[in-house]
């Protein structure tokens, strides 16, 4: 299973499990995120969910080998489930929190703008390598990312495409709360069971109120754009050279990882 | 008289009074508050209205049992005072600045959005306990929470309905100082100084191109949408069981206050 | 030349240079300063510009006698540079870093919410002194400012009028890294080269999503409100008032500065 889905009480986990690709998103991750954050709106039981990874990472991004090879097909065909995914995650009818374990790059970084609360292992670190790759923003984050950490911290994200650890997170407010690697498992917990004692109804109908006020049309706005920018740089020489330059450096110990 | 009323200069200081209710918004009080405004708004004299609470609280919400017998009648029928307050307070012509002593509850944190300025002492606190009731946010919050806070600490107040104190305010963004509970009305009143030595009309200016730029169309219509919802909600199964539980569970200290 | 330009590999950078005017911008000013960043636009050898000051001053804000002088043709006649300069600020199609030396007032302070990053040295220090002109915010300040900082630290900013030292600008958020005067041109390189390393097709898609997404339609209205209040206040008597009693307590050290 590349998603694991556990219930305890009222919460219900979603951890995605392809450790052996630090989790890279694949079109079965991304279909089965999205069909679990569907069952788990419909579900009367679940309260909030919290969505983590398993082993050494959160997620490393969109997997390189698929995203390449959708180049030539304007980068979203039928067959990709990138699109509906986001979608589901983005209005999402519950409260979502994020747990951020190990690292996180490209979608495993611009999927926390569009949860309500994310915590972040005090060992863990993010990137959006976009430019390393000849690439521009998705997933919203043009418009999420100066939302959630003011124009700066974004410009300084998409820009420069580096790390950022876990401190410089939560200063910029991607992130609400870091903690030891050891109990974020624990503090996620508390919060999400803090909430999940709540009446459903209300839950339901305060993320409603808060989504709707959200300014969530200008984040589908910036996915649509970000999508003819992608079209526009994938597959002309800057991206290709940059890939190239890209797979060269990459580290060794994430030599083996498509989404690196 | 349930709002006193004190010009220190040019700046006119409202103090909620109904302190034996922890201040705790009645239809005498809304209506009070909001008539004092529109006065203050038309007095040359007034540059700066600071808003407080006489005795242990700044304002510990809306009246409960009103806010239950009005369940019937939509939420906000032709005797209710509090869409006429709120839009005057939202609309303020002048610099608004509130200085929170003691507690501040449902309408007594919402409220504090929608002014230019937030002092708070250092031993007060804050809550908005609307899904302990069954119920959603008020008073524009499910969006100026998220415009004052950013996404996740509104998550965090409005999913939660737990208390916040003064430390924590300070670092979500929704007071701008903290002060020693005995400072508090020194230091307001130095910056309220401070403004109200500048010419009137800049002020008035200053205020109206704010007022225009701050997207005011959103935290109306976001009004708008929770009022929907708390009709959905009031009376709702949910809500009758929350608010029993609820009043079980209250601090014996505020046991005979209704908006607890 | 009241703007020098120098390339170091493909960071350009503009240094405001009226040094015995504290830089403060006249007409002359505000045309170079658009030329140059359009050249720069259309440079393919360029990947990132740095906006800084010569000698003691960023920008000691838009001269105050022509400002008066144009008073009676609606403050922004046809001879007058400075709103074309400021659509190409706010439009700027490739990563803009600002690194604030001295001090910078009006126009000084306002440019910096249009920049992608802002560097200040830790002894420089910015004030906008509107309503002691009897004025009111420009340059899309009364958008832009709430925007960055937050509504409360915006109000506090142009209610008052008062100096800001860099510790302020950094926790209020306008200011993203404040370092020792002396470092200040180092680590805005550092920043500036890392980004420019970055494929110049990315950084401008980058950008252009950025700016696509950043309600700037909102600034732009901000400032067309914020002309026409302008016109309103220049010339009536508290702002003649005003500007004798300011220009009677200017700083002796800055006496000599109209923009002061």
């Amino acid at each position: 299973m590349v998603l694991q889905i556990e219930d305890r009480g009222r919460v219900r986990v979603l951890r995605m499990n392809r450790p052996d690709a630090l989790n890279a998103m694949n079109n079965d991750l991304f279909a089965a995120l999205r069909d679990a954050l569907v069952a788990a709106e419909r579900d009367p039981g679940v309260a909030v969910v919290v969505l983590t990874g398993a082993g050494r990472a959160f997620c490393a991004g969109q997997d390189l080998t698929e995203m390449l090879a959708s180049a030539g097909s304007g980068g979203e065909g039928d067959a990709h489930q990138f699109p509906s995914m986001l979608e589901v995650v983005a209005g999402f009818a519950k409260p979502l929190v994020a747990a951020v374990n190990g690292l996180g790059v490209g979608i495993g970084m611009t999927i926390l703008a569009h949860c309500d609360l994310v915590l972040m292992a005090d060992d863990a670190r993010l990137r959006t390598p976009f430019p390393q790759l000849g690439l521009a923003p998705e997933a919203g984050s043009s418009f999420t990312f100066a939302d959630r950490m003011g124009r700066q911290h974004a410009a300084d994200v998409l820009f420069s495409g580096r790390w950022f650890d876990a401190a410089e997170c939560l200063a910029m407010g991607l992130v609400w709360k870091v903690c030891a690697a050891e109990r974020l498992d624990a503090e996620t917990m508390a919060v999400a069971e803090q909430w999940a004692a709540n009446p459903i109804p209300s839950l339901v109908a305060t993320k409603r109120l808060m989504l709707d006020a959200d300014r969530r049309d200008l984040a589908v706005a910036a996915h649509r754009r970000e999508v003819a920018a992608y079209v526009d740089l994938i597959g002309a020489p800057a991206n290709a050279e940059a890939v190239a330059a890209f797979l060269d450096k990459r580290e060794p110990d994430f030599g083996s990882i498509a989404g690196l």
